[in-house]
């Protein structure tokens, strides 16, 4: 059987979600016209930020320091935006990559916090933070608005897909199809706030409750 | 005796400093009005970012991550300023909160950075950043001007606090006396600087000093 | 023989190069008028930023945790700025101290994070975020445009340093020859870029090419 927190099969999960996450990293970039180093920058904080996170907090060894293929995957994502150009790649496929990477991340996170034995609270917490902190750093570092702030639905997706995933193992779902509902679940949250602009309910100050 | 460093008080107080400051980043996003999960997010980030900072460079597992009851103290800090609403919780209120986090936190994270046997100055540096780092991430993130630059005294609290602490301990103070006077000592000047305006002598260029 | 990784050496290096870009953090803060104690902090961050991350990333003990020195030079460097005033320290001086603490991070990041056995690749990138993330941390407190991304040659200087000195070593040159061609390279790109302008070229869009 194999199981989310298998090794092998999340190196797999991870390089997917590494590369999508570089890519909309360099677009970011090549909306700014920055050069090929600046790309490569931008790609690697994106692909990888967010799993570094995680691991300095569980204390396990940074994924992408032992193992070369990672680098080089996001120079290769920022070497092929550059190649193909930004028309391929305008902002509605940006956001859609992104989503993809955040619902992947939200339950690959979780599930690498979990093999280290935190307590399911933890694991979502560690799912949301290694979903969202690569996009977060991007967008700080490129001076943009946060994606985190954003009006429509985004880091209430990875609550849930990491939530949902986490939840479902305890009720002893195989870690696949734990991984698969939560992600699918994510992807649709966020997907359904890009095509119909989903949003949660937002604080109203109660300056005017009467009281 | 009770001393500072003992592990079941630290606790005790490393609760309290996450609540009071998990409620100055829930109001940070109550007054821009977001939703209950970035108001959870923001909590978490201005509760626990200060300690995160410190246990990573000392090499410390980080505290909420074995715990998670951290996580759920900055979640119930994010809900009850959503239930009770802003008003209550006005920007004096935010910034008397923060006064107290600064204070407790100071030394605190001086407190267990001695625990792991750095030295004396080390030790300052880390009440420094364990104090103001959770509120830096939440202005940075909130596309803020840091809480850091502002004219009155700020960091100076948190140095003063952590140094006296620190200074107090060498002299062979018990760790509960030298806590109590730094932390105290670290609320005066930011009290001060809150109601009186309280300032640090500023950098004046010598551009006009006849050279 | 001197190599690079020999820790005496570059401990050597690593207090040179933390004065260096402490004195360029405590700049910063004189031309935005900060106290001494916003310099001191500025100067730290600056100065010993860079070096930390690598360390958390490729686990090693924090450099400066261990040795109170480091934090005393940046607390010197600030005192420095202070006092001589920041007539003498103009903005080109400021840019040049940059350059000369980036090109000789760039290699010690790299020879560091190369003796904890990381790939070739991943030693450049060490390389290149130890002498690039002090100025970025620096910029983002301060709330100014990123270093990183003006339109002169900034980490591709650093890029060329770490990975020169990388590819000699692989070579078979000794560490320091290897270093002190890496790092005078990385310092002739960047003294090329504030002297004349040079650039990277830079991405353009492929909307208008007939596509």
């Amino acid at each position: 059987m194999i199981a989310l927190h298998d090794p092998a099969f999340r190196v797999v999960l991870d390089y997917a979600g590494v590369a999508v996450f570089a890519v909309s990293g360099a677009v970011a970039a090549a909306r700014r016209k920055y050069d090929i180093v600046i790309f490569s920058f931008f790609a690697a904080v994106t692909g990888i930020g967010g799993g570094t996170l995680r691991d300095l907090l569980i204390g396990a060894p940074v994924f992408w320091v032992g193992d070369a293929g990672y680098v080089a995957v996001c120079i290769a994502a920022a070497g092929a935006v550059w190649a193909v150009g930004v028309k391929t790649w305008r902002m509605p496929a940006l956001l859609w990559l992104d989503a993809v990477g955040l619902s992947a991340y939200a339950v690959v996170g979780a599930s690498k916090a979990a093999s280290y034995g935190v307590s399911p609270l933890v694991a979502v917490v560690m799912g949301v933070l290694t979903a969202s902190f690569g996009g977060v750093v991007r967008d700080v570092l490129a001076g943009e608005p946060s994606v985190l702030l954003r009006k429509e639905i985004y880091v209430t997706a990875a609550v849930a897909g990491a939530g949902l995933f986490v939840a479902l193992r305890l009720l002893g779902l195989p870690d696949l199809w734990a991984g698969v509902i939560g992600a699918t679940a994510a992807f649709i949250l966020r997907g359904g706030a890009l095509k119909f602009g989903w949003t949660m309910p937002r604080f109203a100050p109660h300056d005017d409750d009467g009281g």
